[in-house]
C-alpha cells in the first residue's frame, strides 16, 4: 500500500488480526489435492457489529445463503469459518446442511452461539464439500492473535500471493485499526467484485452505519475491478467491528466518520488492486481513470468497460498502444459520450484529443505500457464526474489456467 | 448450411450475387500490408429498397454515420462500397469526408446517384483511410455477376475463411433468392453483433417491412453471437431488395412473408454460426440453447451470458465439463432463475437436474466436448420461452492474435 497524505497510517505487516481482539488460523485440512492451506477461522474475542455484501448471482453458494440470512436476522457476528478448494455452490439442500454444520462446529470450538458464525467457501462449483475432511480439519484449528497471515493463505485458490493490509487512525484520541484480507482471482467482476474479503476493525460502529460504510467502500474498490467479467456464485465481503479499541461509537454523524471511511476505503482499495494485479495469468495491473463524465454512473460504466474489454486486455499484454480499442470500449459502456470531445492518455502520453489521434509517436505510448502498472485516462469532456477501475492484461496463461481447472 | 425441412432451398455455392441483378467485385488495393483483398463494391443493377441495422457503440465509425444518415433519409440504396484493413473510426471530420468520397467515387464508377451508395469499413481504429490507395484502387474495381466470392474475401480481416450463403424460395410461383456475406471475427458481441453483413434479395419488399424483417432476423442470428464481448464501432448489416425476380411485393400481411423471413433468418443464422466458429483463435463452435425461461428476454440473456463467459469458453477449449461455470454464467445474466429447477445437458448427457449434479460419469460429458461443434442446453424450468446463442472457445491463439494487432 502506498499512501501519502491521509487521515490514517499504514500498519506494517497488516492483517485481519491487526485490530485488537481478533484472532485467526488457517490449516491444510486436505480439501485441496495440492496440500496447500484450505480451512480456517477468523474470530473476535467478543461479539461484533457485522455487515456484509454478497454476490448478485442467482445461483448463490450455500455459505452465501446462510451468511446473508444470519446478517439479515441480526447485524451481529463473532466469527467466520471458511474454506478454499470447494465453493459449496450448486449443491442443493445438502450444500446448506454442510454450510450450517461448518458454522456449528466452529461455534463449538470457539464457545460462541452458532447464529454468530458466518461461512465462506471458494473453489470448484458443484462438488459437495468433503465433510469428513472438514470435521477432522476443524479440530486442528486454533485461532491465535498472530494468525492473520495464515488465514490469508487458507482462502487462496489460484492466487499467487496472499492479499492483506491494515491501517490505523485516531478516533477521539484512541487508536483504532482496520485490517483486511481477500482472495481473487478468476470470476472477478463487479456486483459484487467476485471474491472473498474479510475486514475487521476494533472501532465501535453503529449497525446501520457499518453496513452503509461497507457498501460505500466496496462500491469504489471491489466493485471496480474486473478480471474476466464472470460474477461468481460465492462473492462475500464481511465487516466485523468489535469496539475493542475502546473508542466512542461511530455513526454517520460522527466527526471521525470521514476519517474512518477513508481508512476503510483504503484497505478495500488496496486489497482490490492486489486482486486485479494477481488476476489469473496476469502480468500487469491496469488502472483506468475516467474523468469529465456527465454522471458518476457514466464514469463507473466507462471505466469498468475499458478494464473489462478482452481486446484492450490483450493489447495491454502485447504492450500495443491500440488506443481505438479503448474508445470502442467506452463507446459500448452505455456512458454518455460525445465522440468529438473525448481525450485519452496512455500513462503520461496524450494519444487522442477531440476524439482523434494526436499524432503521437507510437513508441512513446508503447513505452508507457512496459511497466507492471499501466494507467489509461479517458476524459469525456462532458461533466465533472470521475471513477477509477482496475483490471489486468489477458494472457495465454489465463487460457491455460482455465482450460483445465476442474480435472 | 445444413437444413432439413424448410420453406426454402439452399443455393449451392451461394453468395451476394446469387439473387438476380446483383454484381460485386473485390480487389487487393494495398490498404492491408499483407497484400490480401481489401476493397470492393456490391451493387444492384437497379435501385433497391434498403434496410440497415448498425452498431450501438457511441463512437460509431464514419461509414456507419454516413450510411445510417442516408438510410434515414430514404429507405433506398443501390450499392455498398467497402474496405477492410482500416475501420475509418475515431478519425473525426476527416473520417466523414473520406467516407463520403468513397461513396462519391463508387457512384461515378457505377453511374448511380451518390445518395444511393452506402459505405462500410473494418480494420484498425483511429488511423485515417489511405485515400490515395483507395482512389487508385476503386478505378480497378469492375463489378460482375459472379463477383460475390471475391467481395466476400475483400471484407475479411482476421477471418480465416469467407462467410457466404444463399437460399431460394417461391413467392407466388416465382423463385426469389436471398444471398449474404459477412465478416467477423473479434469484437463480436450483440447490439448489434459486431460485424459487417450484406444481404441481397431479388424479392420485392415494402420498405417498412424490409426494415422490420431484417431487424427480426438480426435479433435471432447476429445479435446472438459473442466472440469476446466487445461491441465494435463499425457493425453494419445491410439488406438490399431489388425486385428483379419479378415476384409480387411482400409486406407483413403477405401469405409468403413467413417463408421469406424463414429464408432470411436462415441466411443470417448460417452467417452468424460461421462467424462464431471462426472467432479469433477459435477451435470450436459453441451453441447454447436455453429453454424453459420465464420470458424471451430471459432466454436470450441467459444464452448470451453462457457463450460470453470467459471461464466457460476456456473450459470448452480444455474440453473440461466444468458445469458449475455454466450455471454461474446463467446466474449473473439477469435472467429469472430458480436454482432448484435448473437442468443442464452437455451434448446429450444430462449433467445437472434440480440445480445439482446428476452424478454422471465425467468422462461421458467430456466426450461430448471433443467435437468441433459443442452444444450446451440449460432448461430453467420456469416457462416456455427459449433462445439460442453461438460463440466459440477461448484459446491461447486469441490472446496471441490480439496482443499485437496494430503494430
Amino acid at each position: 500500500m502506498t499512501l501519502t497524505s491521509a487521515p490514517f497510517n499504514v500498519v506494517a505487516d497488516g492483517s485481519v488480526t491487526s485490530p485488537l481482539g481478533f484472532r485467526a488460523a488457517g490449516i491444510a485440512a486436505g480439501i485441496k489435492a495440492s496440500g496447500r492451506p484450505d480451512l480456517g477461522i477468523w474470530a473476535s474475542e467478543s461479539p461484533c457489529i457485522a455487515a456484509g455484501t454478497f454476490t448478485q448471482n442467482t445461483f448463490p453458494a450455500a455459505p452465501v445463503v446462510l451468511s446473508r440470512e444470519r446478517l439479515r436476522a441480526q447485524a451481529r457476528a463473532q466469527a467466520v469459518v471458511f474454506n478454499s478448494g470447494n465453493a459449496n455452490a450448486c449443491n442443493g439442500e445438502r450444500g446448506l446442511t454442510d454450510a450450517r454444520e461448518m458454522t456449528h462446529l466452529a461455534a463449538q470450538l470457539l464457545s460462541v452461539d452458532e447464529s454468530l458464525v458466518l461461512a465462506a467457501s471458494t473453489g470448484i462449483i458443484g462438488v459437495p464439500l468433503p465433510m469428513e475432511v472438514i470435521r477432522a480439519g476443524l479440530q486442528q484449528v486454533r485461532v491465535r492473535p498472530d494468525g492473520g497471515h495464515e488465514a490469508a493463505q487458507a482462502i487462496m485458490t489460484t492466487d499467487t500471493r496472499q492479499k492483506e493490509c491494515a491501517v490505523a487512525l485516531s478516533v477521539g484520541g484512541r487508536e483504532v485499526r482496520i485490517g483486511g484480507m481477500s482472495k481473487g482471482v478468476g470470476m472477478i467482476y463487479p456486483n459484487m467484485a467476485t471474491m472473498l474479503a474479510f475486514i475487521g476493525t476494533d472501532a465501535a460502529l453503529e449497525p446501520a452505519y457499518a453496513q452503509a460504510a461497507l457498501k460505500r467502500a466496496v462500491d469504489q474498490s471491489f466493485n471496480m475491478i474486473t478480471v474476466d467479467g464472470d460474477t461468481s456464485t460465492n462473492d462475500s465481503c464481511f465487516l466485523l467491528a468489535n469496539g475493542a479499541a475502546g473508542a466512542s461509537q461511530l455513526d454517520s454523524s460522527s466527526a471521525e466518520a470521514a476519517a474512518f471511511e477513508a481508512g476503510l476505503a483504503a484497505v478495500c482499495t488496496d486489497l482490490a488492486r492486489k486482486m486485479a494485479a494477481d488476476g489469473e495469468g496476469a502480468g500487469k495491473l491496469l488502472q483506468v481513470d475516467v474523468t469529465g463524465a456527465a454522471s458518476d454512473d457514466d464514469a463507473r460504466r466507462a471505466a469498468r468497460a475499458v478494464v473489462g474489454s478482452s481486446l484492450v486486455k490483450a493489447a495491454l499484454h502485447g504492450e500495443d498502444p491500440n488506443w481505438g480499442r479503448i474508445f470502442a470500449a467506452v463507446g459500448y459502456s452505455g456512458a454518455q459520450v460525445d465522440p468529438n470531445r473525448a481525450a485519452l492518455w496512455i500513462g503520461s502520453v496524450q494519444v487522442a484529443r477531440d476524439g482523434v489521434n494526436t499524432g503521437l509517436a507510437k513508441d512513446e505510448a508503447r513505452a508507457q505500457m512496459t511497466s507492471a502498472e499501466v494507467n489509461f485516462r479517458v476524459d469525456l469532456g462532458l461533466g465533472s464526474s470521475s471513477a477509477t477501475a482496475w483490471g489486468c492484461d489477458l494472457t495465454e496463461d489465463y487460457v491455460v489456467e482455465n482450460s483445465a481447472y476442474s480435472t
